[in-house]
Order: structure tokens, then C-alpha cells, then sequence
């Protein structure tokens, strides 16, 4: 166990969730400042070689997941349903903000740093949101070995959909 | 700010660091399994659907990172020198352990669901690691748009290395 601290916080042109593109086909091309604290600037040593990095922040204004004792009370907590579809899921298969631990993780590109400031694109965060961790972008998964589940399915539901 | 709570437990092959394969390389296809706790299972529905799971979770076995109030002593702290080259970086751009939250990421195959048991190919954790939660892994970067910074640097190295 450990008390997350921010090592940071995000810039974003969103100040409230409902800004935030949601649902099948949303985009998020945002530019955002990852604003790193001035103790943690060594830490950015040699970040701009990459382009892609991995955000790990926190749900910091997402209704906590309170879990019951009783196992039976968790079921409707531990399920989501995502804009991206009108059927439920798991939380773990969804990237729903209300999670038994509040972490959120995004992959953005990085323009340019000034300092202690990331120029990022992709944001998908609100503004002000604390930054736990950044790592780098290092490899994809092989497409042809990629399956999306549920995402796949709804997508392709919404393409029959616009073809009627 | 929030405090961690493991939502299960990953089973590895690996009981020391100095056994999990590192460097230039390395190949991560340990076969384990992500042992979640029974009152989380309702989470896990529908991710049966999804090839790889992004798993976060906490590097609890590896030397705290204290930060002093001093800025100048964080130098050495926020700087690691990793298994696959010989220079120096931030840990923001590399996958030290050593980072102000303690938090891992690693993405793996995921094989087969029994339950709450999810058969993963690809741990790089040590045996008994608390899981912090689960994501689906949903797409990757356009490789024609993916820099890999110092490593691409290290790997290109050894290249010339080994034609000499």
C-alpha cells in the first residue's frame, strides 16, 4: 500500500467531464500541458526522445467507488456502462472513471518540453488533474493479434446501424 | 490523493528481480496469472473479449524513492541508468522501479479467463505483486509516428556493435 502524490498536474481545455469527447469514434486530439513540479524536473531527462508517453493520473473528481462488505452490494459498482455502448460491462473492461483505485491513463504525444512543461497532444484529462506517473512509449501490440471485445462489437453494430 | 488497495494478486515464475529478463531484448512471455480477489470478480465481466489487458500495479519489493526537501539531492534520485544502456535518464523516460509512486504498468496477452483467474502471457512482475487495476487495451500508435528516444539510440548501438 502507498499514498499516491502528485508529481504534477495537466493543463487541459477541460474543465468539466462533460467537455470531454465521449462515446464510439470520439477523438481526442486536445492539446494540454503536462506541468510537471519544479522537484521532479531531473526526472524528465532525455523525455524528448519519445513521442508517445504514457500519463498515469488520478480520478481526482470522480465519485469515489465505495465497496460494501457484502459481496452481493458490489455488483452495480463494479459494473459500467460506457458511452461507447448501452450494454453494461465490468469496470476492468471498461475505462470507466469509477474504479476501486481512481487511476487513469492516457497515451499522448509529445510536441515539445519547455522545462518542466510537456506540450502533449490527446488529453483526454480535466484541468488540474494530479499527475502520479509518465513513462515512455516503448512498442504496439501486433495488429493482427489485437481482439477489442465488447468496442469491437459495438462499433460494428453502429456501422450496420448507418448503412440501413 | 488517495491510498493504494490491491484488487488481487499476480502469480509469476519470477520470486527475484534478478530473475525477470532485462536489456536490450529481453522477451517478456512468462506465462502467469492475475489472481483477483473475489469481491472484484463482477469487474472482470466481459473482458474474456479483449486480446490485452494494460496492468497496473505496485512495485512493492524495490527500494522507496525518498525524496529529500533539498532540490539538488533529488539529482541522483530521479536519475537511473537501466539494464539496456550504460547512460543515465530520467526516470519519467525510463521503467525504473525506483519512481515517486510506486507504480508499474505492463501490458500482457490475455490467454484464458476461469473465474476470477485471468491466464495472461507476458508478466515482467514478481510473484505476490498487487494488481491496482485493469484496463482493456484498446489500440495502439500509428508506427510510422512512434519514436523511441534513447532506446532506439541504445538498440542501434548494439547494432554496430555486433556487425564489428
Amino acid at each position: 500500500m502507498f499514498t499516491s502524490r502528485p508529481i504534477g498536474f495537466v493543463s487541459s481545455p477541460y474543465k468539466d467531464a462533460s467537455e470531454v469527447p465521449k462515446g464510439l469514434g470520439a477523438k481526442h486530439e486536445a492539446d494540454g500541458v503536462l506541468k510537471i513540479l519544479p522537484e521532479f524536473e531531473v526526472g524528465l531527462t532525455d523525455i524528448e526522445g519519445f513521442s508517445h508517453l504514457i500519463v498515469i493520473w488520478e480520478f481526482d473528481r470522480s465519485p469515489k467507488l465505495e465497496l460494501h462488505g457484502n459481496r452481493e452490494l458490489h455488483r452495480d459498482e463494479l459494473l459500467s456502462t460506457p458511452p461507447s455502448d448501452h450494454r453494461s460491462h465490468g469496470v476492468f473492461a471498461t475505462r470507466s472513471p469509477r474504479r476501486p483505485n481512481p487511476i487513469g491513463l492516457t497515451t499522448v504525444e509529445l510536441r515539445r518540453r519547455e522545462g518542466t512543461e510537456l506540450h502533449v497532444r490527446g488529453v483526454d484529462m480535466l484541468d488540474g488533474t494530479p499527475i502520479l506517473d509518465i513513462k515512455p512509449y516503448l512498442s504496439n501490440i501486433p495488429p493482427e493479434k489485437l481482439r477489442r471485445g465488447w468496442l469491437a462489437e459495438a462499433e460494428a453494430r453502429q456501422k450496420v446501424m448507418m448503412l440501413r
